[in-house]
């Protein structure tokens, strides 16, 4: 039991929030608790794209209760005309007291306008309470609604030696179920999932989400530099979510009218002959994809790490050795760096455990950026 | 985070009851949350007593949406009229697919029959989803729906000797300032507190619930069997909240109606000369006065402990150890038992730290339970 205070409710609405989480597409996700005399008299969270941002959800569920009360927000309201009216002029017409903000808006040309707004009519504005935990909720938005590319979370899957396969290419499975029932998890709460086309060819996946309750399905994005995918792979022939494929400009233009004709996405990433990793996340961004969940085999994940594509990793390791050397593929591969101390470091590192297996994640921090 | 699937929305549900522990007067807490297609789409939790239940509130958020979807709630939805209309028709109206309860309503003539109505309608019941957590969150709901009697949680603060003062008297301050934030927390989650006279006149306190943000005001009941307490305490003079004296039919009318004319309630528990506890409780109850804080001294402790009427003790410590033996008050003062397999069994112990502090949960286990 946590103490009645400020956090109290801010806690209250980053769980409400995180509920939403991969539910919003390039919308944050956001929490809002309403309370007046020291109980709570409304609860929301934003749900779904073109929706009512939390704000409006917690004001509706107070009612007339909402005069003079204390709104704890997730991110600061918004003050422009989105696809709603600004959440700040409904609190000032509802005429909130107090508004207390985990934290601001991540666009530094939007950052405090709301706040700004607020502040103009009188209303307290506390900035900051629990920011590091209302600021990791939005990690995706806050990377695409500045850059306009996709926050990538690279998820492996390796024996303690960083072996993905045995020597035989046997792969079935380096897991327990419970870490890959967490993976269907990520595939929820990322709109896209990107492997390479040789998963395709070896493993022929559905890629999509499947727990125990239906989550939503990933958009599945196929680097296939030579346009290799089959007309028969689940990926093409399963319509439940769409297929994108990145090839490049010297692509066969027969395979490709093959693919869009089944439904397919194809698009140009570069002049070729490999897929240019950089422009494909630009043109994912531009059909605002906001966040790629990485399934990778060793090469993919090489190339995305060197060009620093990767914002995250989520590295999971069951308890086993499998050893094979040179024979058994290793999880990245890329020609690395000479020296150790060139090597990409991982921040903000943290450890959970599912069964016996242990998942390590972390943030990358590229040379460029030390 | 966790894997998404039932438990994790009736986590979340669970999350929004707790919020609200402390502000539904003798109504249960309960949380509600409504997922379609992989998509939350309704959040809710019962805020007041007559205000709407959790259902309801979810349901709103979610409109026209809610048809096909799946409910988690806490605890089963009411079939009954109540201050507001039953729940398991506003399900059935709107169409919901499924329901997963937390637990079921712990009135055993009541039990089953919300679910029952929900399954003649063809819907979908799972029941018992995080039930111990579900149950939990309303101790005090469910032995005072079956009993009318309110539920009592002691909370002491002692060294590691047990000792609640020095042998001078000097008690300010054993446990440190977190601490003691907590334990006013624990007042805004119950609707009275209970102290005896005897730190009334040594300590005149104000017993409100003083914190960060406004907290709710538990009523303030004071043990006063020779009604003692003085016109001008703190208790008689703010009115804050509402104060109750218990004493017996023997106390002096003159000072029972001078209580009264400044505002305080008094109660009659027994003939005299002391307070019958039992009665009190019942009293109480009839009050609706359905939880309990006690902070008494070592003699009220010792006296409701004995006579088996405390459903929960918190035990703080800080890591002290102040010595004086016979001279320097205990914890619990009452004759005890002769032999150490008699003693008063705690189940179910918890440990939490405030700093350095050390708070033990418990539920004690009484003789004739054993």
């Amino acid at each position: 039991m946590q103490l009645l205070n400020d956090e109290y409710y801010m806690r209250l609405a980053i769980q409400l929030a995180a509920g939403a989480t991969g539910q919003t597409g390039i919308n944050p996700v956001v929490g809002c608790v309403l309370v007046k005399e020291g109980r709570i008299i409304g609860m929301g969270a934003h749900l779904k794209r073109g929706t009512p941002h939390a704000e409006i959800h917690a004001l509706q569920m107070a009612g007339a209760e909402a005069e003079g009360s204390t709104a704890y927000v997730t991110l600061e309201p918004c003050s422009h005309y989105g696809q709603t009216p600004p959440c700040s002029d409904r609190l000032i017409q509802e005429k909130v007291k107090r508004v207390v903000v985990g934290c601001s808006d991540p666009n530094p040309l939007v950052a405090g306008t709301g706040i700004a707004k607020l502040r103009n009519h009188g209303i307290q504005v506390d900035v900051g309470l629990l920011e590091t935990e209302a600021r990791q909720l939005n990690e995706v938005f806050n990377k695409f609604i500045i850059t306009r590319r996709p926050f990538v979370t690279l998820k492996t899957a390796s024996t303690l030696d960083g072996k993905i396969a045995s020597r035989t290419g046997d792969s079935k499975w380096i897991t327990n179920a419970e870490s890959r029932s967490y993976v269907h998890t990520l595939r929820h709460r990322h709109q896209s999932i990107m492997v390479g086309i040789g998963t395709v060819l070896s493993d022929d996946p559905l890629l999509t989400t499947r727990l125990e309750v239906p989550g939503l399905h990933p958009i599945r994005v196929i680097v296939d530099s030579g346009l290799r995918l089959p007309l028969d792979a689940k990926v093409v022939v399963d319509r439940s979510i769409e297929t994108i494929v990145l090839t490049t400009e010297e692509a066969a233009a027969t395979k490709r009218d093959e693919l869009e004709a089944a439904g397919v996405t194809v698009l140009a990433c570069g002049a070729g002959p490999k897929v240019d990793l950089a422009k494909a996340m630009e043109l994912l961004g531009e059909r605002e994809i906001s966040s790629i969940l990485l399934e990778g085999g060793g090469q993919l994940n090489g190339s995305m790490l060197e060009l620093g594509l990767i914002d995250k990793l989520l590295m999971f390791f069951a308890p086993k050795i499998v050893g094979g050397g040179n024979q058994a593929p290793d999880n990245f591969q890329f020609s690395g760096f000479e020296s150790m101390k060139d090597a990409i470091q991982l921040e903000r590192t943290q450890v959970q455990q599912f069964g016996e297996d242990i998942c390590i994640a972390g943030y990358p921090l590229y040379r460029n950026e030390v």
